[in-house]
C-alpha cells in the first residue's frame, strides 16, 4: 500500500474512528493521524492504548494541517463541529464524515466550510454492537461497502483520493446521490433497526410476564433482534431524527404490509400467507446469487473483537 | 446411549423428521424406525438415501406396532393424520409431535386417539432455512431446547421415556403447559419470523425501484430478516393460522409500539427514542448472562448442511 494522505484527522474517537485508525495504520495510508474526542476520558483512554498517532485535546488542534479530517460523531452533532474547525482548515484540505444518513450532514456541515475546502461525504457500511475508543479493529471495514456521496462541486481529484484511502483500509467503493442513499439505507438498514428494536421493547415489557423465558428460548429468533437493540442509542437516536422521511415512508409501507399479514391471520386467509411466504423466498435467492450472504448473520457487523 | 424405544414411527420426512431419525440413529435410540410421507416423491428419496430403517407407502402400516409415533406434519395437517392412523395404534403406544403450537395440536390431534394410547406433545425449537427429506442432520438439536407440553392425564412414564429420547437425541428438555408455550413462542419466534417476512416484503415492492441495491447492501441489517423469509411458507402459514390469538396479542403491543416510536421520530422526540434504545440494551445483556448467545446469529436455526 502507499500512502495516500500526508495528515489525517479523526473527529470522535468511537467504534468507527477507532478502526478507520487501525486499518490506516496497518495499510501505511497515512503520514500521521491525529484525534480528538470530546471527552477527556476517551482521551485518555486513546493515549492509553495508542489509538492515533496524537491525540490533541481540542478539535481544532487536531484539524490543523490535515490534509483529510473525517467526522466520526454523531449525525447530530456534525454541525457543530463543522462550524468549530471551519477557520482553522487548511486550503485544499479535503472534510468527510461517516455518518449513516447523508442528507443532513449534508445540509449541517456544508454550509460552514469554506470555499477552498473539499466536502466528500461518505457511509461505510460496517459496525458492532460494541462502542467506544476500545471496540475498533483493522478489519471492520474488510470486504464492506463505503458508500461515496460527492455533492455539487466536489473536486474529482479530493474524490479519487477519498476513495483511495477506504479501498486501502479494505472496503469497496460506490457513489451515490445522497437522496438515494437515504432512501436505500432506510430499507436495508434504519427501519430493519427501529423494527428489532420495538420488537425486543415488546419482549423487555412481557418479560415480566413470562419470567426469564423469553431470554431463555431467545434463539427460537428472538435472540438476533438484541444484537441491535443493543446498538448505541445516541447513534440511533440521529439516525432516526436526520431520516426522518425515508424512515416514515418506509415505515409506512411495513405498517400497511403488517396489517395486511395481520388481517389474512384475524381472517384465517391461508392462501394470502402462503403466497405472501412464497413470494419473500425469491429476494432470498437473489441475495444468494449476489453473494450477499454469510455464514454467521450479524446485522451488517463484523466479528467484534471483545 | 441405550435404546429407549422398539420402534418410532416419523409420519411426514422433512427437515425435522429426518434429523430426528439421523440423531436416533447416532444415539442407538430405537430398535427400528419407520417412515411415512405423503408424497411419493419423498418417500422414494427418503429410501434413496437411507432415510428410516423402512418407507412405508401408508401411514397405516408405518405406525402398526410402534412404541412412539411422532407426527411430522404442517400444524394444519395434524388431525386429519391422527383421524387416519388412531384405529392402527398399539395399546400402550405413546404419539407426539413436533409443531410449533401446542394447543390447536392438542385440540386436532386429541379427540381421535383412542384412551389406551399416550399423547405427549412436543416441541423442539430448532431449524434451518432448508426443508425436504434431504435437509436433515443429526446435529440439529444439539443443545438446542425441546418443549414437552403434556396433556392432562399423560402417563407419567410415558413422558419421562419421551424426554430420555430428546434428551438422547441431544435437547436440553423443558416441560410447560400449552397456553403458556403458545405465549412464549409468539414473542420469541412467531411474531420476530412476520415481522421480517414482512420487512423483506416490503423491501421486495422496492426492489423494483431501487433496482439491486436492497440486495447489494442487505448486509447493513436486511439480510438477516431474508434468512426467515426462505422459511417453509406451509409450515409458517399453518403456525400463524393456528396460533392466531397469541400472535396477534403481540402483534398489537408490537403496533402500539412503534407507533410511539413512528410518533417520536414525526415529533423530533429525541429523548423518547434514546430512553427506549438505552432500555433495550438491558435485555441484551440478560440474553449474554444467560449463555444464550453465540457468535453466529441464526434465528435459532443450526448451521445447515448444504
Amino acid at each position: 500500500m502507499t500512502q495516500v494522505y500526508d495528515r489525517v484527522a479523526l473527529i470522535g474517537l468511537g467504534l468507527i474512528a477507532s478502526s478507520m485508525f487501525w486499518a490506516i495504520k496497518r495499510g501505511g495510508l497515512a503520514g500521521e493521524v491525529t484525534g480528538y474526542a470530546r471527552s477527556a476520558e476517551t482521551r485518555d483512554k486513546a493515549r492509553e492504548i495508542g489509538l492515533c498517532d496524537r491525540v490533541c485535546d481540542t478539535a481544532i488542534d487536531a484539524v490543523k494541517d490535515a490534509d483529510l479530517i473525517v467526522l466520526c460523531v454523531p449525525v447530530g452533532a456534525m454541525g457543530a463541529v463543522a462550524e468549530e474547525i471551519a477557520p482553522y482548515l487548511k486550503p485544499g484540505a479535503t472534510v468527510s464524515d461517516v455518518g449513516s444518513v447523508k442528507q443532513s450532514v449534508i445540509d449541517a456541515v456544508g454550509p460552514h466550510l469554506p470555499d477552498d475546502v473539499h466536502f466528500v461525504p461518505a457511509h461505510p457500511l460496517a459496525g458492532t454492537e460494541h462502542s467506544g475508543p476500545t471496540s475498533g479493529f483493522a478489519e471492520l471495514f474488510d470486504n464492506r461497502w463505503c458508500l461515496l456521496v460527492p455533492v455539487e462541486g466536489s473536486d474529482p481529484e479530493a474524490v479519487a483520493k477519498l476513495r483511495a484511502l477506504w479501498e486501502g483500509i479494505g472496503a469497496n467503493v460506490e457513489e451515490m446521490d445522497a437522496e438515494h442513499h437515504d432512501l436505500v439505507l432506510a430499507v436495508t438498514s434504519h427501519t430493519p433497526h427501529l423494527i428489532a428494536y420495538t420488537m425486543v421493547g415488546v419482549a423487555d415489557d412481557l418479560r415480566r410476564v413470562t419470567d426469564s423465558e423469553v431470554i431463555k428460548y431467545s434463539a427460537a429468533g428472538f435472540r438476533d433482534f438484541t444484537r441491535i437493540a443493543a446498538s448505541d442509542p445516541t447513534m440511533w437516536r440521529d439516525v432516526f431524527l436526520t431520516n426522518k422521511d425515508a424512515t416514515l415512508e418506509i415505515l409506512g409501507r411495513f405498517t400497511e404490509e403488517l396489517f395486511a399479514l395481520q388481517r389474512a391471520i384475524r381472517t384465517g386467509d391461508g392462501d394470502l400467507l402462503h403466497a405472501y411466504f412464497t413470494r419473500t423466498r425469491a429476494i432470498r435467492r437473489g441475495i444468494l446469487q449476489a453473494g450477499q450472504d454469510v455464514d454467521s448473520p450479524d446485522f451488517g457487523r463484523g466479528k467484534a473483537k471483545k
